[in-house]
């Protein structure tokens, strides 16, 4: 269908919006994608799995990293290096995979400055902030600090929407799965600005 | 899901692209849409019906109607005016239906400057120029003239396509509207700038 290759599909939105969920519900329905791991230097909890969860590396190996200029985008958060690997999203979409990444704001906001021609971008957030708090509470994996920290996060990320292309109130997990699939199997016919003049090209050539 | 109501879904491209059964496949699979019929003063012919294919009116009614700026847009082509009536389209964006236009590059060009904030775009075309003509040729409802005359304007509106936000290749009738009733489920999420404010004060309103 698409003869252009790879395309970037960003979900943002706060921890509990729902986003885990509606990512493993893509995946299942549209292949093939590439969901991106995120690096971090902070130290790895219970029941993670190093190159599952994130891969976890040193402050050394992540600064080495940053000079090398290896990470497509990259933050320190809270005094832990969280950052994107530049290579294997370069190699996922030389593969014309759909690269998927859960990123927050600031990532987007990179992402979108790198590769913003072939990106789609899209908030997912629960109906209203008193819904993610009770949420947050009832899944309780966090502690109220914790809690809290993702409310202040999540009202300073629900400012910066209109910078989304899409935004998704996530009421209903089936409906909000069902628009990302559709929303994700659009973004594969995002037309990168580069590749019209040789798909034009190409068009015409056989007349 | 989308508490922001009314979405515009522009297709563009050759006659011949499958753009019609494409569009009946969308209204078939999600609703409420409205399917906008242009206003033209070209005479009608045999087989069309006034209020189905176009509105058909007058030279005098038409230019009336420029004055009194009640166009979406206009064009004059080949001596006749063609037109989208402003009117029908803004109830049906405030009944918060995904309004569909059949309209050529100039025509989206005219939908981007007035309403683009809400518009998504989609550029169809064949595989290539030379499966154009072979189509024109066998549907065989044009004299070689106009299929000459079709295949010079779409030569010239590839040139565009970059002007659109999604290009699809229908070399497959049903994957080409499946794709097309993704990018029609995704544009009703499209987030309309004005509305994002009165969104986030709600979201935030009940804590």
């Amino acid at each position: 269908m698409n003869a252009l290759s790879g395309a970037i599909l960003v979900l943002s939105g706060p921890s509990g919006a729902g986003k885990s969920s509606i990512i493993a519900k893509i995946i299942d329905h549209i292949g093939p994608t590439y969901f991106s791991i995120s690096t971090t230097t902070r130290p790895i909890r219970a029941g993670e799995e190093n190159g599952i969860h994130y891969h976890f590396v040193s402050q050394e190996e992540f600064k080495r990293e940053i000079e090398q200029e290896l990470f497509l985008e990259y933050a320190l958060v809270h005094g832990n290096y969280y950052g994107t690997s530049l290579s294997p999203v370069k190699q996922a979409l030389k593969e014309g995979k759909l690269v998927i990444f859960d990123i927050d704001v600031q990532g987007h906001d990179a992402v979108q400055n790198r590769l913003g021609d072939i990106t789609t971008s899209v908030f997912i957030t629960t109906p209203s902030l008193e819904e993610l708090k009770r949420r947050l509470h009832n899944r309780s994996t966090d502690s109220e600090e914790i809690i809290n920290k993702r409310l202040e996060m999540a009202k300073r990320e629900v400012q910066r929407i209109s910078e989304y292309d899409y935004l998704v109130v996530n009421d209903d997990i089936e409906k909000a799965s069902d628009i990302l699939v559709s929303i994700a199997k659009a973004a594969r016919m995002k037309i990168p600005t580069l590749q019209i003049n040789e798909f034009v090209q190409h068009w015409e050539a056989q007349s």
